[in-house]
């Protein structure tokens, strides 16, 4: 199994690069990092954003560890970027993650990605407008990995989500997606798949993992992974108990035979969280991944 | 009691003015109206973000409600802000700031607020650093009270948040705040307290509200009100049980004779809540409030 971690966790806690750099390290064991926007917001003016990434990008490099992604956090996800309902709603989406690609170049970062964006209350109830919208954000995507290319990228990242108002959300969704895509871009636009979200149960059921990889798991490049009780999108650490085990971690990596599709452990804290049980709790959590590998 | 309402409800979900203010008006039966940099980031490009954030506010002034104010929400939460720990953070927390102070202008609402911000984890750990950080985001406000004050803009606000590694958290801060810049900026930097942070009880044990009249009551101009159960910074809605009763929400109105302090119902629902659980969820717990008032 490869373990790396999304950087989520350090958000408004450890923004020292070096610092974080030998918490992952040292203290996680692990190599492998997903960074994340929440450190350094893509529509920060860009001198000083690019000099606040480089110096996380520096940092992790001289630690020796492998930057693979940069992703979209929490303050990406509270728009609706690439599928809101008016056009200027829609353009801002597309120069934030225009932005948040400049940002991934300017680490030396060779993918990006994040959700595709969310529908309003109207638009998600209506199918014609849904269609419509799905398609500028087809041409959107088309735009952005021409950017992206242009900017040095290898490939660009796109996370389902388990709202029913969004898209992708469900494994047809992403096989859509990835069919309407394939050999279409400048660079390849792939799936990130989030074991949370699969198992949120409102929306999935039992259904689980391997729908996912029966209709689009060939395009899967990374897995973000937590624990969760399946009632909620939780995003907690793996020193709770849950519907995921270790050991299923384990069997799945195996059975599908995957090699770099990267487990990135996404826990999300409360941010009234205490900065030393969070950083413990990164460390139990990582070990229990780790103890399965 | 005059209830109003933060729309963080509507974040991602109710995008369109005229619907907005009907939810608000029709359903909610409310007048008064807290807007959230969730629905139109201060950081979008100008000229789309203004055109954003003007339709919600025509909207919303043709249906006879009042925008009183103009408040941060997670994604400007996501980030540290004016204590941030190096000099390029705090500078782009300072320019976010201003260009919420912008944007509330083009709105013409007179007052706009947020958290301070948060120290690192280092900082928050070194009563030196934080003293340095703290004088420095005091000449921050200072020049954010000018450029309000140049953009129409009447009053500043400042929310404590129920974290020692932020500041101002406990009352105690809040009055030394306010000590600090009383009479000393362009316009008057006041206080907005959250009755879910006042009640966080690893933080603030079982003090409850009273401290924040007795330390700074004069000074505070507006509250968030949700239920909590205390053990973390929940913003339920107040059709569940916990820690705020209606007839507590009413007695303490009444005991210090507010009249214009607002209670804000700032209900934050988890991103994959159903939409129309979420409206009518809304429109019971403003039930459960009104009830008391």
């Amino acid at each position: 199994m490869k373990i790396g971690v999304n950087l989520s966790f350090a958000v408004k806690r450890w923004l020292d690069g070096p610092q974080l750099a030998s918490i992952v390290r040292d203290r996680l064991g692990l190599q492998h990092v997903q960074y994340t926007w929440d450190l350094s917001d893509p529509w920060w003016p860009e001198e000083r954003r690019d000099r606040i990434a480089r110096s996380f990008a520096r940092a992790f490099l001289e630690a020796g560890l492998v930057i693979e992604s940069t992703f979209g956090g929490l303050a990406s996800y509270t728009y609706n970027n690439l599928l809101a309902p008016t056009d200027d709603m829609r353009r801002v989406g597309y120069q934030h993650l225009e932005r948040a690609i400049d940002m991934t170049s300017a680490m030396e970062v060779k993918a990006a990605g994040a959700p595709l964006g969310s529908f309003s209350y109207d638009d998600a109830r209506s199918p014609a407008r849904r269609e419509e919208l799905y398609r500028i954000a087809l041409d959107l995507l088309g735009e952005l990995a021409r950017h992206a290319r242009r900017r040095g990228l290898t490939t660009l990242l796109v996370e389902p989500t388990p709202l029913a108002t969004e898209f992708p959300a469900s494994p047809a969704d992403g096989a859509r997606l990835m069919e309407d895509l394939e050999g279409k871009t400048e660079v390849p636009v792939k799936l990130l798949v989030d074991w949370g979200h699969a198992l949120y149960r409102p929306l999935f059921g039992e259904a689980g993992l391997e729908p996912w990889m029966e209709q689009c798991g060939q395009h899967i490049r990374a897995f973000h992974i937590q624990q969760t009780d399946g009632s909620l999108d939780c995003h907690w650490s793996f020193a709770r108990d849950g519907l995921v085990t270790p050991r299923q971690l384990a069997e799945f990596w195996k059975k599908h035979r995957l090699a770099d599709q990267t487990y990135f452990l996404e826990m999300v804290y409360p941010f009234e969280a205490d900065d030393d049980f969070v950083l413990q709790d990164m460390v139990r959590s990582t070990q229990v991944v780790r103890q399965a590998a």
